[in-house]
């Protein structure tokens, strides 16, 4: 194939982003623990940010909302106030929360942005990934950065338009999760390369297809430059 | 001027935003009436928007944070737990509510769409507006949709970068905001057209200057289309 985009994930690719949920869920639990067991929290948690997801959309400020709801829910209306006020508190730390990058991560941009037009397509909250974008130090390297509500095969088409009118059989996308970053671009004719991180949301998970020439993965970022080359290198590709 | 692009301002320009929000700060006074005067719950919860735009960005959902914060502060932490509850419940129905376009706002988008290129430039959360742009049945009408964080001048150069590379001075803006719809577009050289509405946040009031060649008002949605045909053609434009 002739690649002459490649997409980034942002979220769990090129900085941690999970870790800082998982963190704050495990204080959740911690804080619900006179009126429920960790995993009837845990669970319970993960079914009000579903249930709130079609309101409210992705992100931190959803995540609180759903957590102070679960709160009063699972405490029947008994949790002191003073802990509301906490649980709010933990949001505004995960807003405030510093980038940190993954291994690799600038180094990897910086080379593939050198050899190919790049986009760095992430979902989510407008605010808090255009403020991680900005302080991230990365925005410079990718020729474009697309914010969007949801990663669906029509979402990926529409940036390809956006970027030029690249074609998908010359498109590739790294990320982390499988529902958002590889199968949609499978599905629209690119090529999807999964990064597993070591936390993914309850939300993200599916199942696996059999790997294919479509869909690859690699253990890290720094392996993305060779991949990339490879995938340059075959002749052809079938769908 | 040769008008060449566009842009409206969506929210109390095209559709009614702000009454959702006097109408759920009304309920928010009477809840929390047992521990703070009307008066005194209003400047609080501003005071207490305002401190958390930094943090949470504009939109529903961190006015719904700042409201659940505010009637912690203001009741000591002895507002029953019920009502944060309540609280949450306010900002789902608002994440929710239909989109009431405001009168003349499809005419008037269809007509002026079939002579300039247009754009909707709304600031705010990424998943509601879309929402809203989605529902409101006139994104077919705009070449382009823009949401931003922020409305700066270097934002609104940046979307005339993105609209082909429309010059500044070819560009028309109209909204409901003196600041984020008239005053950032006439600092980088285009034209603001200020339409006022019966209700504005308090965050977007500011001193207005004297109405020029560069910001004209009109009373009116339905008096845009003549208003851009006198502006179009008049021979020069003063800076």
């Amino acid at each position: 194939m002739t690649i002459t985009l490649v997409g980034f994930d942002a979220d769990d690719t090129l900085w941690h982003s999970e870790s800082h949920f998982v963190v704050t869920e495990e204080r959740f639990q911690a804080l619900v623990r006179p009126w429920s067991e960790p995993g009837d929290t845990a669970a319970h948690l993960l079914a009000q940010e579903r249930k709130n997801l079609e309101v409210f959309g992705y992100g931190v400020k959803g995540f609180t909302l759903s957590m102070v709801e679960s709160a009063l829910e699972l405490s029947d209306n008994t949790i002191p106030q003073a802990a509301i006020a906490e649980i709010i508190g933990w949001g505004k730390e995960m807003m405030r929360h510093p980038v940190d990058l993954l291994p690799g991560a600038l180094d990897v941009v910086v080379e593939v942005s050198t050899q190919y037009q790049t986009v760095l397509i992430t979902k989510g909250d407008l605010f808090h990934q255009e403020s991680k974008v900005a302080e991230s130090g990365l925005a410079d390297y990718f020729d474009r950065v697309e914010i969007l509500t949801e990663k669906t095969p029509e979402q990926y088409r529409r940036v390809l338009g956006r970027c030029g009118g690249a074609h998908p059989d010359s498109f590739v996308m790294i990320g982390n999760s499988m529902r958002s970053d590889v199968l949609p671009v499978v599905d629209m004719g690119g090529v999807g390369i999964h990064i597993p991180h070591e936390h993914l949301w309850g939300h993200e998970k599916v199942d696996e297809p059999q790997e294919s020439e479509r869909w690859l993965r690699i253990d890290s970022l720094v392996e993305l430059p060779a991949m990339l080359a490879e995938l340059d290198s075959r002749t052809s590709l079938s769908s």
